[in-house]
């Protein structure tokens, strides 16, 4: 990936000294204002910067990234709002934008704090200067890191474009809620419509089909920019690349969730309808009896019937639904538990095939096992 | 509660050997057939013998009860349908009964095996002979336990009727799922019709308010009989006594709950309706991040919060939302984290208190913490 790099991006990160002396600050720019679009969390909750965020989305332009850990801004109501939008401002003032709506803020920390506005601001300072002429995006990776235990990141090519992919999460934040942020940044040359199209049938088959505990942050954002200074490239094969990347990074996350020991894989077939499969893949992998089985490898499969039983609104039928593990999909019957034990053992990433047999619906979602070290990292430690 | 027993029940409890030497099947009979209502679980993967209590309990009688541990008889199809109509016929051969529907079958335990039929009827031959004169109902309690490490039942009298509780969970059960089965025996004369009003909304408030870990057995299963042999009682006097004892066996259910060292009584008020209530304090209790935090006392509100948020189609307001702890509720400032820290630390029975400031909906949900204790009993064992 040493020159995979797409054009007129730059990037910058800082310690600004929100809690201690680690990166906690990060911005890329755009040399143009780019194409836009973005998805963010469906908590009722959200951030302050979300808000901004969800306005500014919709000019359909985005020029700078400004990203900060260690305090998601969130409940801190309109005294928390203006603190976000003095950053904005101070972002946009600092190098010239034409508009306030270009910069695009995120935060990811505690909650209920009020931000370090001072702080930032200084960080902030001369930033045009601060700006060196390449795109760090590993560096930009790592500034925006919590208990991630690995930057996530990510280059493609798409003919004469490049697409970069930057991801953090799920680890736990702070005393604080995992949040997943994701950015995505290219050259080529789409419209905003055709973006947000990408990025919602993307997100959707990889960052929305992910689950490490149930938990929805309040600060959950998505953001996809095209400055367009390679020209224009195929959409179709933009969407086939960024789609693969998005699973690539939404399963980095997964395998870095915290005290995962092993990513279970499901794909659910046969349901009424895609919509159906999605939510009796997620009632699986979310489901604790399920989690806890696979961490140890126990070929329980009544667990998985349990689970696809309990999913609210859905169709099924008890004597049609069929159990596969593995790749290619394998039915174990009872006197092969010992085999199933092995697999499920002897394996970090596990693959399970639900068919319901009563339709066309399929969906694959992404989920892990539930350790002692998730239940450490989440209950031992003072706010 | 030595002379605490409603009139013309008797019981018996057994070893059949299902699985091993300790007790596996339990007997509750009336002298006359009891006018009764159920509930079971909405799971749509349900137990054979859940299927035959459906179909039994329209007829609004029952007179006896049979019950095993060690096999759930899930998922096993017709062949396990036809094996537990073959005990429901061998009890009603045995007593004698004038109908095969007033016998009541329940069953928890592994799933997805044949249950051994021969050995159950060998332990139910000459019934008649081996059930004693008495309702041991504590052995009772004792016959259907699997993980619980305590006996769950309660006794009450109504004017000159009885009623008397049992409840089993939502301990582990074997290799398998929690099952939570709770059975109500009362010799006050109340119609079915009653029975099922006072049982639905008893259970909503008790046992649909509680939750160890969100996942949803197959077995789960509320039974009332009242065999009429004390004479009428008030009606709403015999429903609010049912109510306290069911919800004083929850709570039972939930102290005993697998890994759980803190409860946590969670009241939702404020919400646009009761509906809207139940589902915001059930994302509550049942949130990861939630319950590992109240397990080491950790005062992180935002957590709380985030759960609030993430409930879906609810109406919520950031702006008013508030939260309080304690009995009566006391709301902590930022600045006495350290004492929220301290309370939360120092009592098993956690109270919480959220207002969400929409409305006049309100619901009391029981949850519990989240241990590395649970993770153990549900990952080190093989099937």
């Amino acid at each position: 990936m040493e020159d995979c790099y797409p054009k007129g991006y730059r990037s910058v990160v800082f310690n600004a000294g929100i809690k201690d002396d680690t990166l906690d600050l990060g911005v890329v720019h755009s040399e143009k204002p780019a194409h836009a679009a973005a998805v963010f969390t469906t908590n009722k909750i959200k951030g302050n910067p979300v808000l901004i965020g969800q306005k500014h989305i919709k000019k359909g332009f985005i020029q700078t990234l400004v990203v900060n850990s260690k305090n998601s801004n969130v409940a801190t109501g309109q005294p928390g709002y203006d603190d976000a939008m003095e950053i904005v401002k101070k972002v946009k003032d600092e190098l010239g934008l034409e508009k306030t709506s270009l910069v695009f803020p995120s935060s990811t920390g505690v909650i209920g704090r009020r931000m370090p506005v001072d702080k930032i601001k200084l960080a902030l300072d001369n930033l045009k200067a601060k700006l060196p002429g390449t795109f760090s995006y590993g560096d930009f990776a790592r500034a925006i890191m919590t208990t991630d235990t690995v930057p996530k990141y990510l280059c493609a090519r798409i003919d004469d474009a490049v697409l970069v992919g930057v991801a953090k999460g799920s680890g736990m934040i702070e005393p604080n809620m995992a949040t997943m942020l994701s950015y995505f940044f290219t050259d080529a040359d789409i419209s905003s419509k055709d973006l947000d199209k990408i990025l919602r049938r993307g997100v959707d088959m990889s960052f929305n089909a992910i689950s490490i505990d149930s938990d929805m942050s309040t600060s959950d954002t998505v953001l996809l920019m095209a400055n367009g200074m390679a020209g224009p490239v195929s959409v179709k094969k933009f969407a086939r690349v960024f789609n693969k990347m998005a699973i690539a990074l939404a399963k980095m996350i997964v395998t870095d969730g915290e005290g995962v020991t092993k990513m279970l894989i499901c794909d659910v077939n046969g349901a009424k309808n895609d919509g159906e499969a999605k939510k009796i893949a997620k009632s699986i992998i979310n489901s604790p009896l399920v989690k806890t089985a696979i961490y140890q490898g126990d070929p329980n499969w009544g667990r998985i019937f349990m689970a696809v039983g309990k999913t609210p609104d859905v169709k099924v039928n008890p004597d049609k639904l069929k159990i596969f593990w593995g790749k290619p999909p394998r039915h174990y019957k009872d006197a092969e538990m010992d085999q199933l034990h092995e697999y499920l053992k002897s394996n970090s990433e596990l693959r399970l095939t639900v068919d319901l047999g009563v339709g066309k619906g399929s969906f694959r979602a992404y989920g892990c096992d539930l350790t002692e070290e998730y239940v450490k990292i989440n209950a031992y430690y003072t706010t």
